[in-house]
């Protein structure tokens, strides 16, 4: 295989999506994630070689709610080790990514930790440990890019944990079902903060190194994970990381990748690089969906996927 | 039809099924209800003609538990009137299996006001209107039976609002469909305090006088509620008073009922009188085992039943 | 209770509704049914003192459909007795009428033999005993009142036939289950005969009369069933009898009824008579819209129900 | 990265699972199935370099089942193209418990093509085309292989064809929403005659080598499919080709695969090679236990897989 041209790559693909700025809708279920401009659009790759790679808004921080589960997964499975799976399943939901019928047919273990409700199991996990779990979250982010830890908008926090009701019913349901040990307000309040983490395209393009590198530090090459368990979460990315369109995002485009409803994407393309776009405007699984369309371009371009 | 003999009736009924006493199992999900002692059984009918009654423990206090929603819907249904119908339905609920997912799937309208999310939307109704929503259902009740307004257990409402995180799922679950107004807190409280009211065979046969009468106080004969309006109650209780098993019971028994997990069963003979059954070992549907063969024989001996 | 006045109320009740002829939307999942004009209109009251009262369209023969249920369900339990009950459920079924959901969840037993898997169980029973099956019911019917026995559309049971996909996922699911003796086929077949029975309002008033009188012979006095199986019919119909509508219709109208998609509506006033009322037009839930509203303003008008 | 030791890692992984021959549960819901050696163990690899390595059992045929449903959605797909998708999703089901509910649901249109009810709906498309549909698929897979055509074992079509009531409820359920063209029973034929057909593990290695190779013909280089398909097909195969536990099978193989409850395990490492494992005995999810183990310890012990 030819190496890749990655600033080429990341060039072209935000070059040819730039004149569909503004598609897709942009969440609007708590006012604070409403005002996003709608026609923001940045991309940024880092290469396990070091080299950062960027187009348009990639150095503007934005709400990456959901992507923040794959980190918090990755503290949790820290501390508890294979433990955790007793507590959440691994495998795709195949229904809306926050239902409740799952939870109730399955004795209230959630599918996967990407899914609300085991992200919810996920923060209870780094609740038993941590006074201030989102703090934890944001130091591993701050580590694995070698920067103070990113910062969480409070006034988000605060408007999503007043809308969180249908959060706080799983967590209910899974506490009536024994799923969850810490106090159901302490977990929504972690949550919540968490999902209200701020970042930019190239600092979670740079983070998610972490996983295309097989588990070392992005910059300093020492080892944060075991290689199979980075190669595990890989997989787990692929089959739950875009909610309830996993299959299709895996069919379009073939790599490993966790979405937020603030309009990132992070993925992964094992042993050669990380990507993260930005575009708030989502399609109706809740992706990005300019972000979906550039890192479907970039497979097609490249050439590379991880099949 | 000959006329019945009621105390002859109560009598015969409660001498036959002294032996199965102990049978089913005494509701322990809370603790303060699996102390209540499981051969307790008692028997009391109030006829129209306003003579009661009574055999075996009638007289001695229990937890009404959901016995209490049957009252509170009259005070809602006093208050809303028919509005109240657009909040809640009034069909079997039909789904033992799963409570959550019909809640889900049908956007938070719980199927009736028996099955604890239906009742959870009466109580909301109260709460808006009441300081101490409890009071009032307390109140209707000490005005039914001309006496002061029956307590509550304090400690088997705090106990019972320990272990209310099922409830609570199905409260915020309707709050995220904006079918709930109070704040979940205040429902939950006033709904296990409303459930820990305390009263004896005797007190509740009398005061569901008010639906064998069609509407009219069991004993000043004051026109309480239309009488149309009491027939559809009796119509309710027969469709959904009696959790998931009201197919069964309707079938076995006959009689529009209510039950409640404290082991107490009230039924109505429309027409001619009101009947309460106590003994705590509940059936797998949750209703009383020996309450419901003793309103069965009862159906049986005198050859009455609404059909 | 004053008597009631059977001929004014049905004349009544008929004047009334006359405007209303054309709501409603008539079954097309059929041609044959389609065809059907939408502003016929017939009552029919059939009394136990061997009266009739009728008005409207009353004497023409309609397709009574989902009717026949109660008739082939009457056949069963003559032949199989309580065994019955552990092919076929009594609960109402809370979904969709012809969902495949409960089926499954239940391992295929029907909650009840009036949706249409609990009616093929039935339809099964009467396959096992009956070369040809619609016979047995057509000759029941005619029996009941006192005619040669009335006859089916062939045409209307082909179509249907052709139609039944749904039907047979069902019946193929309760083979799976071992819940279905006979071939799929010949149970569909049969089924599909027996909907297609035609009778007019004066003929299934006279042969519901049967649930009125408690089991006695509509003319003769014979008794056919014993008394409380005959009441246990009526507490069938009321709580399953009109599709997921039964809650509504109990609060409603109070009659123990058995609706068929070709806008027949059969009632039963235990102990005093039995009604049935006609028009194509359906509601939502598949029951006749005029004849729900016909059925209420008589139980409004007469101060009966059972309740 | 190292070169793979196919050679080796065969004989490893082969060896070092040899003493667990037996576990799991040999497929006994037809009597054919139910007859074979459960002690069986085959491991065939197919490189792209076109050398072929076995160990064990891997000339032996057998009942490939599952696996079929790959090669006949390549055949669909080359006829149908992209319109296929409109009659067939590609998402996980993630509905182990009921596979009617998501079919219902969503009116009719499977989840995936390798879920059984996808599966029919392939077989639907050959059917519109092939006479004798499962023709084309043996025809397909004897050019991949340079063979004649395999046979499929007729008594075993013919059994699995007489316990086919679950799959004729789902093909009825799809006819009644209008996605199935065929008759019903034609369908099925085809289906079950697919699904018995026999193939030993190293010719299904090979017949794979298509989508490792990316579309060309796994000896003649020739281009039978374009690159795109072949990797999204590997796509569909590593989110949806191992029943209810494709996650679970990602997250600890971490390659595309098929599996069939006649045991084999046909699995892809893109751009390298074809493996298939033959073992009778099944875990709780269909896929053959020591299977997923042998594929498992190859990928460990290659450090090789899509992430």
């Amino acid at each position: 295989m030819r190496p890749l041209n990655l600033a080429a790559l990341v060039e072209r693909v935000h070059a040819e999506l730039l004149a569909q700025r503004g598609r897709g809708r942009v969440a609007d279920y708590i006012p604070a994630l409403a005002t996003v401009d709608p026609m923001r659009f940045g991309i940024a790759a880092a290469g396990l070689d070091g080299r950062l790679h960027c187009a348009g808004d990639a150095h503007q921080r934005f709400s990456i709610q959901s992507i923040s589960k794959l980190f918090a997964l990755i503290l949790a499975l820290q501390m508890e080790g294979r433990a955790l799976w007793r507590r959440v399943g691994r495998e795709p939901s195949g229904t809306a990514f926050n239902s409740l019928v799952q939870l109730e047919h399955e004795a209230g273990v959630p599918r996967n930790p990407f899914i609300n409700a085991g992200a919810l199991v996920v923060v209870d996990v780094l609740c038993a440990r941590h006074a201030v779990p989102q703090n934890a979250v944001q130091e591993l982010l701050g580590r694995l890019i070698d920067s103070p830890p990113p910062r969480h908008d409070a006034a988000v926090a605060r408007s999503e944990r007043e809308h969180a009701h249908r959060n706080a019913a799983m967590a209910h349901l899974m506490k009536s079902f024994g799923n969850l040990r810490c106090p159901v307000d302490q977990v929504l309040d972690a949550y919540c903060r968490q999902c209200a983490i701020e970042m930019s395209c190239t600092e979670l393009a740079r983070a998610a190194l972490l996983l295309a590198g097989h588990g070392l530090h992005p910059s300093g090459g020492e080892r944060l994970l075991p290689g199979s368990l980075a190669k595990r979460l890989n997989a787990l990315l692929l089959t739950c990381g875009t909610y309830d369109a996993a299959g299709d995002f895996a069919f379009r485009v073939g790599l490993p990748a966790k979405s937020g409803v603030g309009g990132g994407i992070v993925a992964v393309l094992p042993g050669e690089c990380a990507l993260c776009v930005w575009s708030p405007g989502l399609d109706e699984a809740g992706n990005s969906l300019l972000g979906t369309l550039a890192l479907e371009r970039f497979t097609t371009l490249s050439g590379r996927s991880v099949f």
